[in-house]
């Protein structure tokens, strides 16, 4: 049964995974929809949310629905949407970071179907505040600069990010999706005259049960050990907090983890 | 009466103003502090969510404590731990965004007084949002570069933005705080090469019943009439979705009151 006579779509932020830090908005809403769509990285601590009338979808790339395009995400919305319900299209983080936003309001408005966009924690925001750190601080970090991997690695001209000129001691970078392999953005980084002394974490399956984290310095950012996917990466001097303190008291932040899987490099 | 024998610090940003945009921990964590110390940003709908039992003291340096210094924040927030306070210093958005985060956490740390950040949504994001917009875009914004407008428009040397190296057709610049003269910013960022067409938006407080826009592009910035702090510019083609649509339905955007705006200038 649609709950109301206008279906709507509402393309919601789920946060960095820990159900606690979804928005209140995004909690009421996840509780009323009839149709849940969700991306393959929603944790099943926040699609439990949902109420007993919902209809649950993983539309992910990954596990969810492999081979489904982004016309077929799209084809969903406005359909169920079509139908009178309310559709809760939840993506992980903050939808308009990396999230194919702006292709589904595209869809969605083309074929007049009314929608409304819930910012969620984003992933770096997230980690950075795992890390007990800040991603500014007025006496060494100014910018933020939120990238992807893809870009840090890619060796296609037109996708390579230009590090010579982005590259500032004054800039906090937040990558998203970084890989495995960091020589090539150590090397970059180092080429464009940073400090290998500039401190970097990275942070996996941030804000979760199974969040791990390594903290270590430019210098030896490719002796980085592999982690769980998804993961993030923060390189810059407000990064440092990060090295000193989980706290001083019971966060979820496990440093002796870390500390031991850096001693073991 | 202190709820708990151990004090502790819970760093926690507020989000953008509307109470529905606090996380669930936010909102739970406000519910049952005995100290909450706010800045001026944070609205007075999110702090009547504090129970009966809790001081509330804006610490704010424009309105609420004239003069205070962040030795004296630091002061009050160590010493309402220390006698067992559950103490949540509220920050307006995301604390590791120019919250002064940072200079915070190294003072509890100093006096080795427990604390936690929790993250918050901060008010680029909130803004995109509201405009129904995203940040990203694969097809042409490939990265964010979140700066202030204090960094935009100095004449500082070590303040001043390195336009010429930043300014690339595929970022979306979130400038925070960004005052009211843009002609500056315009100059250097047409100087750099980016084109006139590229759409930007200003918003001033984002997700209050206040909220209000205004929507050009880049050649036209320097006639954007004057908004009500705090505000927030975006810059970048991926904003283009913003002068398109306001969700095609009932969000909180009033974009007819913008094209008014925008007509009158």
């Amino acid at each position: 049964m649609p709950s109301s006579c206008t279906g709507k779509v509402y393309l919601v932020g789920a946060g960095p995974g820990d159900p606690e830090l979804l928005t209140v908005k995004a909690q009421n809403l996840l509780r009323r929809a009839d149709v849940v769509l969700h991306d393959d990285l929603v944790s099943q601590a926040i699609l439990m949310l949902a109420g007993p009338q919902a209809t649950v979808v993983n539309v992910g790339k990954r596990c969810g629905a492999k081979g489904i395009t982004q016309a077929e995400i799209n084809a969903r919305m406005i359909d169920s949407a079509r139908r009178g319900l309310q559709v809760v299209r939840l993506k992980s983080g903050d939808p308009a970071i990396f999230g194919r936003l702006a292709e589904e309001l595209d869809a969605l408005e083309a074929m007049r179907v009314p929608f409304e966009v819930i910012p969620g924690i984003t992933a770096g925001l997230a980690a950075a505040a795992s890390l007990c750190t800040s991603l500014t601080d007025r006496r060494k970090s100014s910018r933020v600069v939120i990238v992807t991997g893809h870009q840090a690695h890619s060796r296609r001209v037109q996708n390579t990010l230009d590090w010579q000129a982005l590259a500032r001691a004054d800039a906090t970078f937040v990558i998203y999706m970084p890989g495995h392999d960091f020589a090539a953005l150590r090397r970059e980084l180092l080429a464009a005259g940073l400090s290998g002394e500039i401190p970097a974490a990275i942070v996996s399956r941030a804000t979760t049960p199974d969040q791990r984290q390594q903290l270590t310095t430019l210098a030896e950012l490719d002796k980085l050990a592999p982690m769980e996917s998804p993961s993030l990466l923060l390189i810059g001097w407000s990064v440092d907090r990060a090295s000193r303190s989980s706290g001083a008291g019971d966060t979820s932040v496990t440093l002796d983890e870390a500390e031991l899987l850096l001693s073991s490099l």
